[in-house]
């Protein structure tokens, strides 16, 4: 169908006859003569009017049973119509019917269960809200890409198959791999450092895994990551990236996703307040504006939702959150020489209760401290040599940050779920389709 | 360090004082009183001049004797010099070693063999032809999607957990989940089939992965791919995107990777005689060229490496293949109406012996076709419903392709393996580093 026109590119052949190729989602008939049918292409949707006289018979009676989501092909010409999408709509001249559905869709009008419409996903898709849910994740993908390779950074593709873990064991997949076990990448921040010392400014994104247990609807277990390394900077410059990053996102979403964040229903002025510089916070400081409430925790536990959510409730826009303590953070962070107690590590964290969205910052240049810490996490050296050699061969400060993808998807889509920020998403109970 | 002065941009710089961060990785003394090192940091190389008088005498003493790769902080003056690479050259004032190596570097001007060198992966990632391939590698990825994104394709991102093969079980890579066994994607295609009745052209661009056994120069066990898929798109239609996705490539690589290309001794007039129209013939005439050949195979057999090599020695420029036969084909491949023992499927063969970059083509949009087709390969039916469903609702003819990242890499970076063309490749021996 090489000479098929876009519904997307419609307005663009008023006067002209065209071919369009598409689905049938809606109908409206007055009687038997005159059809109004919604046709989508998956580019646009566009009203087909298919009326008596103008089609022969049997296409007429088509048009008027053809069942929803059946696929057609029509050839007719475009007129514009002010009331319509789009200010056109086409007169049919010709509408075959290429496959008629062979039942009744099973995506209604009606309310439909979550585990139905997951199980359904893959016609699910075609709904408004997953539609338009999934053009603004590809605008952020591509928001990411052109911010950081604007800045001169080199994108360096992580492994996945990877002998060690990275970030701890719990949640690790392992893998039969020809006879030994290896384990699916929870993070590719390792092997970014390296690449750094060869590329100066680098960063990966791609899927990461994390066998999590826990039910929560911030968690998936096969989520993307991007994860910029800069050799060279400190916690305060990779502040500084995180930050102009997310501006450029919520930026280029406000100017290129109008129609979807409206398909969403979105607030955009909780977008729009999303500008530059973002309140910078330390754990320390951010606990004693706990106090007193139910998120109250004692110094050197970690945050989790009530305390992300509550320190953020202040605030019209995302905060940086730095210096936590020590003991609850990865092995490879750097601590605070004025205060070895907290490491120079930062989170990023959404407003709107969408909880933390980024984590980073500096690392351990330090041979002797990142051996000690390989021992003291339980962690099995023979694994980390390469790391360490990053240490023995040019010990550079270096520092980076991982923004998981579906987690800003969530946020600046206002999703009820994180399962609806990625195209299939996978959970504990979820691997189809 | 953010009052850094990246090495890309030191000419912008001449007769300023400016501060350098970055690795010593060459030196050349004219006795005690004068040191010429090389610094690198990742965005580029200069000579670092250290000269008597110009510094303290132990910073003099140190820039005579730091080991390579050590990391250095130079602040000094930047002046023009026509004899450099770049044109200009830092005149020390301030020599500080921030970290030295603590043992000589392991890669150093000698043979290495291949084993040594993947092993040390990490740190040989710094010399000249891993950078250069990196590089060049990033750019082509950016050139994939720009060239898509610019066509109005939208990225969706495939799942990496399945709970069925899309493309045969031989090389399916096995996961314990939860206590149920799931298998890593070999494709997303027929994810991207759902995608584009939902968004009409979308592609998908993520690590794929294949338990291949086979120890060959082009196999990788994780390797990404780019899988463009198209809603009422035909062979034809899907070839001439093979075509102009891969033209585009070769042009921005030619124009925006020049230095990385002279640093691999790329001869690039084999590139740049690779100018659409690629030519295209059917799997049937190719047979009749390799007659008489030490190529030469029954009609009926699948291409190997020797017949992808002798029928593209005749070519410039990559060729297309088309009609293979049905039965060697996956089963979603659309029988030609004209002649149902080949299917309107189309592989792309680079040229310069370096094989099969793209395959691709039609899907069958026939329910009955497809369910006979997944019985007869002895394939699990109930995983592959939700796919049957994509024709029970809204069948409609869709093609697309799956380009291989690395294979592209290997070709135009003219690399003798595959290995090199991943920043961390994994093959059947190696998860490490």
């Amino acid at each position: 169908m090489k000479d098929r026109t876009r519904i997307r590119s419609l307005a663009d052949h008023v006067g002209e006859t065209v071919l369009l190729c598409g689905w049938v989602r809606r109908r409206r008939s007055s009687g038997s003569k005159l059809h109004f049918l919604q046709l989508d292409d998956g580019t646009g949707s566009t009203q087909v009017v298919v009326k008596k006289g103008n089609v022969p018979e049997e296409q007429l009676a088509a048009a008027g049973h053809v069942p929803f989501e059946s696929t057609v092909i029509v050839r007719g010409e475009v007129k514009e119509d002010a009331r319509q999408a789009g200010g056109v709509e086409l007169a049919a001249q010709d509408f075959q019917v290429l496959n008629a559905a062979v039942a009744e869709f099973p995506i209604g009008k009606k309310e439909h269960g979550v585990g139905f419409l997951m199980d359904n996903r893959h016609i699910w898709l075609r709904s408004r809200r997953p539609q338009a849910t999934l053009r603004i994740r590809a605008e952020i993908i591509r928001a990411c890409r052109d911010h950081l390779d604007g800045r001169g950074f080199t994108c360096v593709d992580a492994p996945i198959f990877n002998s060690a873990a990275a970030e701890g064991t719990a949640t690790l997949v392992p893998v039969e791999y020809f006879g030994e076990t290896v384990y699916l990448s929870q993070t590719g921040q390792l092997h970014m450092e390296a690449a750094a010392q060869a590329l100066g400014d680098v960063y990966c994104f791609g899927p990461t895994f994390r066998a999590e247990k826990s039910k929560t609807r911030r968690h998936l277990t096969e989520f993307w990551m991007l994860e910029p390394e800069m050799a060279f900077a400190d916690l305060e410059e990779s502040m500084d990236v995180m930050e102009s990053l997310i501006a450029h996102v919520i930026e280029r979403v406000l100017t290129n996703c109008r129609p979807e964040l409206d398909a969403l229903e979105r607030d955009v002025s909780k977008l729009e307040s999303c500008i530059p510089p973002f309140p910078r916070l330390s754990y320390t400081d951010a606990l004693k504006q706990l106090e007193g409430t139910d998120a109250e925790i004692p110094w050197g536990e970690d945050f989790g939702a009530p305390q992300e959510d509550l320190v953020t409730t202040a605030f019209d826009r995302p905060i940086l959150v730095h210096r936590f303590p020590t003991k609850i953070k990865a092995f490879y962070m750097r601590p605070d020489p004025a205060q070895p107690e907290v490491v120079l590590g930062c989170d990023m964290i959404a407003p709107e209760g969408y909880g933390e969205i980024i984590g980073g910052g500096e690392r351990s240049s330090d041979l002797a401290y990142l051996e000690a810490k390989i021992a003291e996490h339980g962690l099995p050296k023979e694994a980390y040599e390469w790391y360490l050699d990053l240490r023995r061969y040019g010990a550079n400060p270096s520092a980076g940050f991982g923004m998981g993808l579906e987690r800003v998807v969530s946020w600046i889509c206002d999703l009820g779920h994180i399962r609806e920020a990625a195209p299939y998403a996978r959970t504990m109970a979820r691997t189809y389709p």
